[in-house]
């Protein structure tokens, strides 16, 4: 039984697998000196610009904690959604290793509204206030839905005339890609973004992820700061060729398209159904759904997922979501919404 | 052609690479709730005990600094041999995460000096000096060497005495074991071990390692602090379902006693040739060898390999080195050793 | 002129100064093993109990970070007022030093509502969320209010059964055990506090902090900690002497009584006129002022003080604030109100 | 009976008395926006050029870290003599507040040797090491010694040549000057001096310490991170009007002076006592005697003082030290001797 908890809840599509042991062959010199890493480097180059500046790293939080440390430190602040994941899902790693604050920015449906952004520069140069020197934005946002690339340009147009860096936290980038018809290279220095957070985990690969320093002063220390925060692969080709597979014959896109579809799919056979309320547009590979109390615990019983601030409940699909177990999902879902509407 | 550079040159061993494919069947749920990640912890509770607390981390200077972060902090040092690699190889990762200090001790062939740990207790006490908090000893040694069990529970001794915690850096415990024809666990708590930093990267595994943490009270902070230091894999269970294999049917050995093999067979067809020296015993992967610098140059013209500190060069076997390229590289060595001193 | 705008802004009374001239005669042994500060570490025994111990430090910023460094750290949080002095106005000292989340809370009036704490609090025992644990109180509260006795406790106590530290930014402690007609020592261990921040700068002093840890266990980092957090005096006899004086003689009460009456004049001689209105009750020495943006500016043009948030403006008052100069300071105000009002 | 254990036991010159009462005279602005703060500041530039930042701070650990934290962080590297107190005397501060490694060089003297310099800069580039980025030797060395200022500028330049800034550590700067008959600012940018530890404590002044930023692009973060790092003083006046009498009528020189002339004077006395050895000369106001073991004790039983590494002891003098204290401790010191070589 497939879940619908997380993207993280599906193993790695069948190019990662094959990629990871085609890998292993031979000896190669660790740390990134390795021809998959050289290959793989090439192919975001190619995306981003040939100045762009490659790190493989090993987590979701290690590349976002890496660029926040290219860009910011103690006595300076992280400006984000107040829904961020750098914020509230990672256990203050920000703070613990970067030392700066973490703050939070108003939005609507997860997107940093750009009135907020100029309200928390007020505080620009001020002694007693951190102050900000990155903003930290999430593409798709936490709730799955999506800025234009005008909205993305309008927030980083804000952010550089005060000095500040624009991090794109891009967990998800290629299903925001995948929904926007863009090629990956979108988000990058024409978005105005200076440091892109790129997963691939949630889309399909096994482990590993990548920070793409895309202004190249802020890649002086990026090296060293990749090992002392503890993201520098010994042998690194298990991950960057994976990232060769992923860019490679559109892989990327298939997977995310694929899971996008399954969302699609899974918000139209529940959308109308009396007591099932999808709270945000479905944009990407979430669902944000209010539901009775009842209701989401009698579904939970037989299938794991995730509550949600506000009373929502989060409903993901992955690259290998199948469409039948979509509909037995949405079937499930919709029964028991019925049943906790029923008279007892 | 193989390398004698890093035993982290090697790729992964089918069986690793065979778990990691069947690893990927099926959806499951993520950070550690899944049936490989329960199974490889109840191999690890076998062989360090019941109370034994287990972290799959993403590498080896995660699981470093995860350890000291348990023992240690800002105002508090830790203690370790003069070339360990948690103060000389890791990018200052330990005082930049967990504001410690690392301090060396003396050490011989790489093994501290009781002597000089308890000199160092001497600052106990006095507000002006970071307080020692952590011992950290590395198995086998940064130099290839190994401490027999009465030496490490002599150190550990006198720095349960002090109040300090013991850590063990096991990047290699497999070939310690090996060598010693120990079973893992005698580097459990009966070796006065709290934390051991388990290795598998650098016998076969292709990624992820361990921090077994053995004193319950240590590890009442380490589920979070391994998310906030950058060390909680969201697929865990394709870094635990290599450890699942690796403790099973005695994989670690085999590999282990393989690479140790290697190491062996080159010392011994290098031993005697004049401008061949080893500098430490070769107890299990490592040789530490002193050259003629021409020699070293010409040798390393179609080798790669690493100079080390006093003048020395390292050669590392792996757990698939192969007899011929053993000799053949012993060869190439004992032919630039010879060139080199030929009058010219 | 007389300031207005902090109570930082007088200089320091005249005991304080006669007491640094006293302290100065002789040699003494320097970081803190000297008789003024063991005749000061006295008094405060006698205030909060034996078992209380004393750390002299260097300013209220370095008191409340070494205070919330003895109770939090990596992967954890300090829950606190969202108008509190260490989120909002100290550079973010906390997340720099002690490497926790300072998380807001909502507040009324500036003191922390006890059904946010409980919701703050349900975080725990995930490990993707900064673990709560310590609960950060200012008393009086960053807008002049104050907590009760009961209020305290009340909040101590979901605090405590939850396994966190109380820690009280008493900045101003004097002022509200002035206010309230209490001893200090009534913020104590019987209002369940575990870590106070005891200020006397703002209260007519000259330079120089105190902690207090009042659970032992606490403390047994701090005397390293202290300096490590950069807060241990040399000359710890100029800090010390003048707690001394300040604990003798009622002059910490003198002085907060003083700064008190001052406030409460002003408060009268504006109230009811229209244009000023005050936003919050006036209990100890500071006023939240609206009026006409046209009022402030103008009556800033020979007074400084600084805006708040909400577009409110701060008055304060000072020990050695006198009544003629309040009585102007009053008459000023309430004319820029009229001015302003007239039309133009 | 006055203190040979350290400059800091000794109290306040009285010029620095008289400096705090005056400066207590009415209300001003906090934080270092009033007219003693601006004075000092303009003192201190006219030693040090008009394009010197000039940071009051609290203490001379807080004062090394502030300078520190411009010229390093995680991943980077601060290098100094094995015995900084930077290094051994300040609880791991820098290492808990910066993030960096404080790595130690060889050293003569207390001074550090130019070939261990060049030596350490060896791992520049390499990804698993941390970078030298900073450059600390303190004038005069913790062993009272000095460096001359062409041995300054030949380790300046090879320091600035890799990139790495200098900071010295003037705890003690003006008895380096007073002793080269150099003015304070010789110290400065001709020096190659980019970050200026300049303390006062230990020369007559009774709290408070400076910062001089010498190149003007690492002081662009020094106010946020003088806050961040707890060392804003809020009524700065008293910590800043003490630097102004101290820099004015030859306060510094004249206070230096004095104390290197008792140094000299105990040196005279003590110099060809049998059982009595200088181990290095006397440059300043500090003497290292080695003295047999029974002589320290019987000594110490009236006169505390510290032991030093090596099995040695230190004696200082002070501003305000009495010929006739230095005779009699003279004679005290040369009595012990005496009395542990008679045969018993």
């Amino acid at each position: 039984m497939q879940s619908f908890a997380s993207d993280n809840n599906s193993g790695a599509c069948p190019e990662a697998l094959a990629a990871i042991a085609a890998a292993s062959a031979g000896h190669a010199i660790g740390y990134g000196e390795d021809p998959w890493t050289a290959r793989a480097a090439a192919l975001f180059k190619e995306e981003y610009g040939a100045s762009a500046e490659v790190f493989f790293v090993l987590n979701g939080t290690g590349s976002n904690v890496l660029a926040l440390s290219l860009a910011s430190g103690p006595g300076q602040a992280v400006l984000c959604s107040d829904c961020a994941h750098v914020r509230v899902d990672e256990t203050g790693a920000p703070e613990a290793s970067v030392g700066c604050q973490v703050l939070p920015l108003r939005s609507r449906e997860g997107k940093v509204l750009p009135e907020a952004l100029e309200e928390a520069l007020g505080v620009l140069g001020s002694v007693h206030q951190a102050q900000p020197s990155c903003l930290s934005l999430s593409q798709p946002t936490e709730l799955g839905t999506l800025y234009s690339l005008e909205e993305l340009r309008e927030l980083a147009g804000i952010a550089h005339r005060a000095g500040l860096a624009l991090h794109l936290d891009g967990a998800r980038i290629a299903n925001a890609a995948a929904a926007l018809g863009l090629p990956l290279g979108a988000f990058g220095t024409e978005a105005g973004v200076d440091l892109l957070s790129f997963g691939g985990m949630k889309n399909g690969l096994a482990f590993g992820e990548v920070l793409l320093v895309l202004r190249p002063e802020l890649a002086r220390r990026a090296p060293y700061l990749r090992k002392a925060r503890l993201q520098l692969a010994s042998k690194m080709r298990f991950v960057s060729c994976q990232y060769e597979a992923y860019l490679s014959d559109g892989l990327w896109r298939r997977n995310a398209l694929a899971a996008n579809a399954s969302a699609a799919r899974l918000a139209r056979a529940v959308e109308g159904e009396p007591g099932i309320e999808l709270a945000y547009p479905v944009r990407t590979n979430a669902l944000f759904v209010r539901m009775p109390r009842e209701a989401i615990e009698s579904l939970r019983a037989t299938r794991f997922f995730y509550d949600w601030e506000g009373g929502l409940v989060r409903w993901m699909t992955s690259f290998d979501t199948g469409d039948s177990e979509v509909d037995a999902f949405a079937a499930e879902a919709r029964a028991a919404a019925r049943a906790s509407a029923r008279p007892r």
